[in-house]
């Protein structure tokens, strides 16, 4: 029989690009059991270099995936950062040693640094045993959504169709793919064949900066070599970072000049050496010796460009996520991270329109809350970057930056992740917020350790909350051995079993999309949670208490770090664990009016 | 060719049995890198059932091999322990609900439950990769140890000569396989073969408890059934415990009449059901319903016998461990714990004059250090057993056990096993306790959190003490920045470097036997480790300071925990994480003589 030359097939996601972007977006979607495609132009996995760093949230992030442990394995943890500056005595000194994570509420307070291809090997095992792998050297060759409205607001249609042309491909495949497909997430990077696809312009500018990188093993007399390491010497600037194994990475500010090349205006490695890179690093880094040791284990040049995609989607059909969307400095160690938090931010939407549960209007929420975020972290780039390649504050050139200033710059929560903070849509209620104020509308649920109340085993609310695409609902009961509390609580369940709650509208007791999870004040050694009314108590295990663990070192407060009063509190938290919604017990229906604005009812 | 009727090989260590001792056993040497054979009778791994505690000190021996992750992870902690007795009403009440574990010290402050297949997984999963499976469906029908006494002495020769028979053989293998052993580990159980072939007698008595135990699933409305739980009724005794998912197990005294055969005096199985042991549970636990929810999944019954082993080894050459040495009631949860930690103690051992590290006389410690501490389980087995199984403290029965009295006698550090002791020997030293009181010669170091110097990274030290073989040199060198003390550390630094010092005469620079972690005291936003000594910072991972984290949440205070002044102290820690010898940094001799007395001169 012969080969066909084009064959035909269908699939609920397709994502294009098997960088952090796109394996964090198939993993979600693959864990989420969505039939997901993922595809990339390379034929092999990269091995070393790229992006490195990732902030406390990001780490909390894998940890809702159950892949936290093996990054922190694998990883070096960045506690500490130093900055150097010119010494009276020539060459740098160092000006102050500082924690290099101050967001207080950070569960991870470390930055973890790890090469791009581990990372990604993270994601690829963890997808393996769901049946999902990439398909390499693979490209698409055009992309087509359909104009039919009718087909663009079913959910259960296909209106995007890519073709896509295997490269190297055998006799015995087909010359060309076409994959009809719900949904399409460009994860292809800062040159995104995607967006380019649809002409979805980057607004923002380059800037005139130039950094080289090497990665390598060295000898060094640097006190600060395993910590993170802002320099700034009369000899220009460099960003010294710790790696896993004996490894570091050194980030270079370089000539324009010697870089550019003035007629494409483009940098051009083959105007530089990675030991050129190293001599320029040791030159600033003097009196101090970084002796290399190994060969460089990856080396590049790149100019900084500081842009923003217009649109984030077309139609909540096709979208874009990662550098497609955004392209800034790696030096507040950002890049990856904004990369994995798009897709987790996207990857839950489109799970739970695939499986009939909510609106395509959900879908919307992606770019009105990534994008704004996109557009903070630009604005603080372009704060950092001018410090961190500025002139060092000396005799000499006294309009340059003081080490105080570019302290407190670098002191925000923006850096940790932690401050992400979405705004109110049809994701994010604006209600109520005064019964929980440490459940901030709109923020992740920030750790907090709670005792099961069945058997005082010590648990991390954060843990109690994995990105399953299930909303779970935080039942602050109060105290229940109080008669008014529990008469409250009482009435409460009542209106949640009523036909009308959202518990019934949005889910069926065979198929629950709600995951109820009861945090009682009481006390390990008196405390019955057989008492509790039997919806909140689904099983024994989940039944907490704010209290102490049995040695009574940890956990207690949780009330009072929650900012819940001995009223109590109905607090929904969305399935990627930031704070969709807060209601009094009293008021169901406001609970029923969040879910209303984007779930379906069940059938 | 025909096949041969014998074969002969060679091994270091042979161990029969596949139990938790025999496991533990083959594990340890065989990360030793000790050319090991483990045998048992059994065709297949068992799966269910058998013992299920595991101390706390004993989690912390599998973290030292690098096993407490997945323990944690598949097995349930107890953290509460409850006491039920008599209810004025008729049935029983609760009278009291405690912490599980009181030792101040434990690094993991629950006990752990998991069945024994599960455990005994852990150990042949972790061995698999150094190429050591158990050979199954074997049994040893002879054993010779040689008179030879230069034989006997020389550590390099094979004296033991085990005969072993493969049950079920196939056709092409010989009938029967000669072993000659280096040493042999009995590892077989309270019947055990290698020791009735030495005579060695079993101290003690039977006692005439008898109990029932079943594993199941159940219904209930018993509050504690998720903690461990001690019931004194007026129908009998029953101790409840969770297992791992929803399981539980029951332990149920039982009428002596009703289980044991008149003639031979033993258990007889066939008396009784497992439905006929939940039933008589069920009338001890009323008013409250324990309703059979799955098949049983595996049950017994046994009476107790307290007894320990005359004697643990036979000329260094042969040593039995755990059931073959000491049979006691499981009801404080030791026996397990019990077999592993006389594994634990011997395995260093066997590998360092395997090694040729270690002198012979070093193996006597493990019958005086174990045996020891067998007695004193019993002792305590005795007193704890009677107290369980006694009339609860009524009106009618005013001879009975009181709770208060059942509640002290439970809460001592015997039973998380960070009680255990070993006494002076060539293995524990007893000289310098007041240079750190808090690291007490022959106890396990206690946990406390270190900062790594070059990057602040938090450590605990228990972590630094792997069981790898190698001695932990802890060298506390105070505060380096002072003159005097640093004055101090740099003629500790001189001794330890000449050539009559411990470090170089039972150590070549290419094959260390001594791990050095150096601990000084000093601040993270300020500390230079590179100013400390070289021969004190091997690599930079290996120097830590005794300050709190970049939060300051924890850590800090290790000074003052482990008792260490200012002026330093010098700690030696074996291969199994007891403390053997400590010294003031002006007397590096004092560690000389200790390693002296059992270490041999390096080639």
């Amino acid at each position: 029989m012969p080969v066909p030359l084009v064959c035909h097939s269908e699939v609920d996601v397709l994502i294009i690009g098997a960088g952090p972007a796109g394996l964090m977006c198939a993993n979600a979607l693959a864990n989420a059991r969505v039939n997901v495609r993922i595809v990339d132009q390379r034929a092999f996995k990269i091995t070393t270099g790229y992006g490195d760093g990732f902030t406390p949230r990001t780490v909390e992030v894998f940890q809702s995936y159950g892949l936290a442990e093996r990054l922190l394995r694998e990883s070096c943890q960045i506690h500490l950062a130093a900055f150097y500056n010119p010494s009276s005595t020539g060459g740098i000194e160092l000006t102050n040693r500082i924690s290099n994570i101050t967001a207080t509420s950070a569960r991870y307070p470390f930055e973890a640094a790890l090469h791009q291809g581990a990372i990604q090997d993270i994601f690829i095992d963890s997808m393996a045993p769901l049946g999902v792998e990439v398909d390499r050297s693979t490209v698409p060759i055009s992309i087509e959504l359909s104009k039919d409205e009718s087909e663009l607001t079913d959910p259960t249609s296909y209106p995007v169709r890519v073709t896509l042309q295997k490269l190297n491909k055998s006799e015995d495949e087909p010359r060309e793919e076409i994959i009809h497909a719900k949904f399409v997430v460009g994860g292809d990077g800062a040159h995104s064949w995607t967006r380019k696809q649809f002409d979805i312009t980057m607004d923002g500018e380059q800037s005139d900066s130039t950094w080289g990188v090497v990665d390598l093993t060295a000898d060094t007399d640097f006190p600060d070599i395993r910590n993170k390491t802002y320099v700034h010497s009369n000899h220009g600037s460099v960003i010294c970072l710790p790696r896993e194994q004996d490894r570091i990475r050194i980030y270079v500010q370089l000539e324009v000049n010697d870089v550019i090349d003035p007629v494409t205006g483009r940098v051009d490695k083959e105007k530089i050496s990675p030991e050129q890179i190293l001599k320029t690093a040791q030159k600033s880094l003097e009196p101090y010796k970084v002796i290399q040791k190994s060969e460089f284990l990856w080396w590049t040049i790149y100019s900084v460009g500081q842009r923003v995609a217009s649109r984030f989607s077309i139609k909540n059909r096709v979208f874009i996520a990662g550098d497609a969307c955004h392209t800034h400095s790696p030096k507040a160690g950002q890049g990856m991270n904004a990369s994995i938090n798009d897709s987790h931010n996207l990857a839950w939407k489109i799970s739970l329109v695939v499986r009939g549960w909510a609106d395509m209007s959900l879908l919307s929420t992606y770019e009105s809350e990534r994008r704004k975020f996109a557009l903070d972290l630009i604005a603080f780039d372009k704060m950092w970057a001018a410090l961190v390649c500025g002139k060092p504050l000396t005799v000499p050139s006294s309009n340059g930056i003081s080490p105080e200033h570019f302290l407190k710059t670098y002191q925000t929560d923006f850096t940790s992740g932690i401050g992400i903070h979405y705004q109110p849509s049809v994701a994010v209620n604006d209600r109520n917020q005064e019964l929980a104020v440490g459940l901030v509308l709109g923020k992740r649920v920030p750790p907090h350790k709670l005792m099961r109340a069945a058997d005082a085993c010590p648990f991390e609310l954060q843990d109690l909350l994995p990105s399953d695409v299930l909303f779970k609902l935080l039942v602050f009961t109060g105290d229940f051995s109080d008669p008014l509390q529990q008469a409250r609580v009482e009435s409460m369940v009542t209106d949640m079993q009523k036909p009308e709650s959202f518990l019934n509208r949005y889910s069926t007791p065979e198929n629950s999309r709600f995951d109820i999870i009861t945090i009682s004040k009481g006390q390990k050694y008196t405390f019955d949670f057989l008492r509790l009314p039997t919806l909140l108590r689904s099983h024994w295990s989940k039944v907490f208490i704010d209290d102490t663990d049995a040695t009574g070192s940890f956990g207690g407060g949780g009330y009072s770090y929650y900012g819940v009063g001995s009223e109590g509190a109905l607090v929904a938290v969305r399935p990627d664990g930031y704070v969709g919604a807060i209601a009094p017990l009293d008021r169901v229906e406001d609970l029923d009016a969040y879910f209303a604005s984007f779930m379906k009812i069940a059938a």
